[in-house]
């Protein structure tokens, strides 16, 4: 175990603190696993919430703030939060306005946030729900029946906090943000194992040398496993299965995300090499991130997201933002 | 090798390349190997550069942008640029006030540093020099004499970067950005070793279940090997090693910073043990900074710097910056 951590059972538990203590901005309820923008509830304002398992940082706590989400929830490592979090989080949040919760299509998810919403509409919160499901790899998978959320999720919550942060209704809210999941398409791989803290020892067994193309972000297989390629030849692989799903006639926007444990200096390079498939493929890209935002714990590889924007999403994703995830214009 | 990249020998400058097209706000000369702030010279302001071996990204290259650094010049990796790639840098962004050079004491950038120190000044550029040297780890080390430099540089580029675009002239800027360094000191800890793209094997061994105390930035031993710590433990030892040579009466930045493979969910967790220290010994923190920023590639481990702030530091430090690895009020 390479972990700085004190015990695995704590782990959550201590990154709260430490969230909490770096971040006066926000609200972190450690006991009860929610982080809250330090201004909710905003008059008139839709309530944007999220959450899902741990080992993703900065995903999802990490985007809470003004231009982004209104709160996140988070549960164990690779682990759904319980409803009551949710429903916690929807009370905390809730001006009146509604509030839309943003859903990565993992079953435990799905479920849990499903009954928030029950309980949170039984208070007389009004609750909509986006499901984000953009990963191309493969069709059901070890947590997932459908595809599997990933990259997106960071364009979604995004764009939809943009358009919360507006005022616009929450129909409204939830229909950019199902336009931005329906928009954007993912394919990631992996060149180690993740290893949780539970654990202690790698969740799968990936040889130095070969790679598996098209993983999850807890460690599920993907479409087949490889010897080791080139970043070039990794990029022609994994833009050709983004495309192969989605025909941009839009720019685009671009994701170069980092699993973990891949320094930033070959997430670059890699989006040299991203960048050259899509001008060869005739893509326009509006804008770029590149970095570590939907991660998977210690896991080494990247993954590419595109969402396909117009003048009104793109517009949206500009808006100000600042969280201790992303921020910009403010 | 469990690396994302095509070979070794281009991964620099298949980096740059993944910048530039990701950055359009920045100038990147892939071929000279400069990042240089789109909108240099700009009139009446010291231009401020910083370099280095590559491999510690987002330092400098990340940190080239209104409110930082005028320009970064990113040698090979672990590797010291060349003066000629100073002397573009300096020509690039002198606009006849000078310029400051902000040297991370390692033999080869210092004595490129002094050359190309030398070299501007025949060609009218006025230059200054900064040592940083913040790493109260060893004394003397595998490629530096005295102390090493290593977290400290984001403050001192953060302060005098935002002391130059407050029109400061440049003995000025040169005396805050020795003021920063002087008040800085880190301590880092490595949990794995690091493996260069060259080399393609581990630089030092260190089985799992051991860690280094006092780790360099490129892999340089520390002060002693250990069995395995808890966060606590780890933060006990570091924060007293830090504050052992530096006793704040001053409120402090806190950086907590990784060494490129560790989680920022790890993170978090280990900066709520620095800030308990902190609390313990009753040193004020004034803001906290936890992510990576000055990493060692694919190095598991991270380190505390911790830097004392007056007013005029802090308000320095809070002033906007814009650049793709911090970015705040702009």
């Amino acid at each position: 175990m390479r972990m700085l951590i004190n015990v695995a059972e704590t782990v959550v538990a201590d990154a709260l603190r430490g969230m909490a203590a770096a971040h006066p901005e926000l609200t972190v309820d450690v006991e009860n696993r929610v982080i809250v923008r330090r201004d909710a509830p905003v008059a008139g304002k839709v309530g944007l919430i999220s959450g899902g398992g741990s080992g993703h940082e900065p995903l999802h706590g990490g985007f809470v703030g003004p231009g982004m989400l209104s709160a996140a929830c988070p549960g164990e490592v690779f682990t759904s939060p319980v409803p009551d979090q949710m429903l916690r989080a929807a009370a905390a949040v809730d001006s009146g306005a509604g509030v839309l919760f943003v859903v990565k299509n993992y079953t435990g998810d799905v479920l849990n946030f499903d009954m928030a919403a029950e309980l949170a509409e039984d208070e007389g919160i009004q609750v909509a729900k986006v499901l984000v499901n953009d990963d191309v790899a493969v069709l059901d998978s070890l947590f997932t029946a459908g595809r599997r959320g990933t990259g997106a999720t960071l364009f979604v919550e995004k764009i939809a906090g943009a358009a919360a942060d507006e005022g616009m209704p929450l129909a409204r809210v939830e229909a950019i943000a199902r336009q931005v999941n329906e928009s954007s398409r993912s394919f990631g791989v992996a060149l180690s194992s993740v290893t949780t803290p539970a654990k202690g020892s790698p969740t799968f067994d990936l040889p130095s040398g070969e790679l598996e193309l098209g993983i999850g972000i807890h460690g599920e297989p993907g479409r087949e496993r490889r010897a080791m390629m080139t970043a070039r030849e990794i990029a022609d692989f994994s833009v050709q299965a983004v495309l192969e799903d989605l025909e941009p006639r839009n720019p685009v926007l671009v994701l170069v995300n980092g699993m973990g444990a891949t320094p930033l200096l070959e997430l670059y390079g890699y989006h040299a090499e991203v960048r050259r498939v899509l001008d060869e493929r005739g893509v326009t890209v509006a804008r770029t991130l590149v970095g570590n935002y939907v991660t998977s714990l210690d896991m080494a590889g990247a993954s590419v997201t595109l969402c396909q924007v117009d003048e009104e999403l793109l517009r949206l994703w500009d808006a100000p933002v600042s969280t201790p995830g992303l921020r910009w214009g403010m």
